[in-house]
């Protein structure tokens, strides 16, 4: 509404903008996402969010934690979609930083429903997914011409618990996932595809805080997957890689192929 | 090697960093990518690189084109690779430009596998895949909970010609795939999916141009895919949503439903 209309004291309504944090490297912040940290009064994060990318947000928003609060419990969701509607209705310019890219498991949706059912306007900026860095971090691609036409990424546990997904088609050779929130359902997954005939030596890697300085991959396979994981105590985040094997062990094999020859 | 000990002019070995360049917005580029730019001499890119990507990274480097030259034939794979190794024994910096996230369907392997076999030192700079530009913009997530806890990337052709996939797992109800290079196989990937037994009426949506300012959006359904693609005459390059809806069709309706009550 043109400015001389506007005779009432309404507060202006105020925006939201999902955005994608990436996997917690600030250089893997978008220019629009950092963009939108300028323009933001608030920043609402949990606490999947780097230290990093806070100490970046935080210099010109207003920061929020929706995450655990000290050892109490996480947040319900409701309760942050409600705050998130409640800070727009003050008018502010609400940032809510999600982890990775905000479509790839980020309940964006039931935040976006909340926001729009209050006529708030929002927007999606989207972020590098977790399995984009982690990938490469071990020089891989997640396709390959003649090894794997697609890629998929799934979860390792949904509302119902464990998610069930298409063993049997993973099961085949060939097959390359990104497994999000792999860790607690690692046995599970390695028990459905063994049980749909999957090659027990089929490569798995792990990494851990991809993009991050505390960075760590464990390679390993699916048989020996369980086992590994347990012994490499690894308590960050987690993407799990079925079907991929860094490249540095073929790096190393040519290495001592040439020593050899 | 520290300083003192080099006694030869052997000229110092270059460097690729192979950067995901995000789907044309130059606002999603990462920070990564800007620096990447200002350290490289030379940056490498083919015709799927937006002019506004190239207007900024030609600030700071020598621009190599390696796609189509004017109405000539496109480059080979063979061709390319060499001149990436060319460049980098000469001690050159050297960026790699591909859209989107590099390990997409971006045929880095064999680029990777060139620069290591000739002794060179690479990295690789993740950037936003298609699919999360195109899902942003039309208000939607690549998964959610309930709906779908797997998402798949796939290609409508590969090195055979068009690629085959899992229909019948991809047939089922609730599947979302984000179909990369499919516009010319539209027609072969519904004939598929409809022979095992998917609805006809589940939803497809085209992106074209995502995060360009002449991006488009096409929504229509299995049934009318070809017929509707063939209409809209999409020239530049699009991600077909299996699965999905743009979102404001669902606000419409939400709408329409608020007004008869
Ligand atoms: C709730 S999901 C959110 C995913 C996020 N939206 C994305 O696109 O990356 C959280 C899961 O993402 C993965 N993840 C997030 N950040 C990661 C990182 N830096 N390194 C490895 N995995 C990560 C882990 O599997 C973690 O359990
Ligand atoms: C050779 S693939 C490269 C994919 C790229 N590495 C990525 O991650 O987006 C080229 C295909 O990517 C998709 N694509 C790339 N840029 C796009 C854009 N701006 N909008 C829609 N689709 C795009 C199209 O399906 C196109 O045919």
């Amino acid at each position: 509404m043109p400015d001389q209309f506007t005779t009432t004291a309404q507060p202006m309504p105020g925006h939201v903008d999902f955005v994608g944090a990436g996997p917690g490297d600030p250089d893997l912040l978008t220019l629009k996402a950092m963009r939108a940290f300028e323009a933001a009064d608030i920043v609402m994060h949990d606490r999947l969010i780097s230290q990093d990318i806070l100490d970046v947000a935080c210099q010109t928003a207003t920061l929020v934690d929706v995450g655990k609060a000290g050892f109490g419990p996480s947040w319900k969701q409701e309760d942050i979609d409600a705050l998130l509607v409640e800070y727009a209705l003050t008018g502010a310019r609400v940032v809510r930083l999600k982890s990775g890219d905000p479509t790839v498991f980020g309940r964006l949706d039931e935040e976006i429903d909340a926001v729009e059912a209050a006529g708030i306007s929002w927007a999606i900026v989207p972020g590098i997914t977790a399995a984009s860095a982690a990938v490469a971090s071990i020089g891989q691609s997640l396709t390959r011409r003649g090894r794997n036409s697609s890629v998929r990424f799934l979860t390792g546990h949904d509302m119902q618990g464990f998610a069930d997904h298409d063993w049997v088609a993973l099961a085949q050779g060939g097959e390359v996932a990104a497994i999000y929130m792999g860790k607690k359902s690692a046995r599970f997954v390695q028990g459905r595809l063994i049980m749909h005939g999957a090659d027990r030596a089929t490569p798995i890697t792990l990494v851990e805080n991809a993009s991050r300085p505390n960075q760590r991959i464990l390679a390993t396979s699916l048989e020996n997957l369980p086992v590994d994981l347990a012994a490499a105590e690894l308590n960050g985040p987690a993407l799990t890689f079925y079907g991929l094997a860094p490249r540095d062990a073929a790096q190393a094999l040519t290495e001592f192929k040439k020593e050899l020859a």
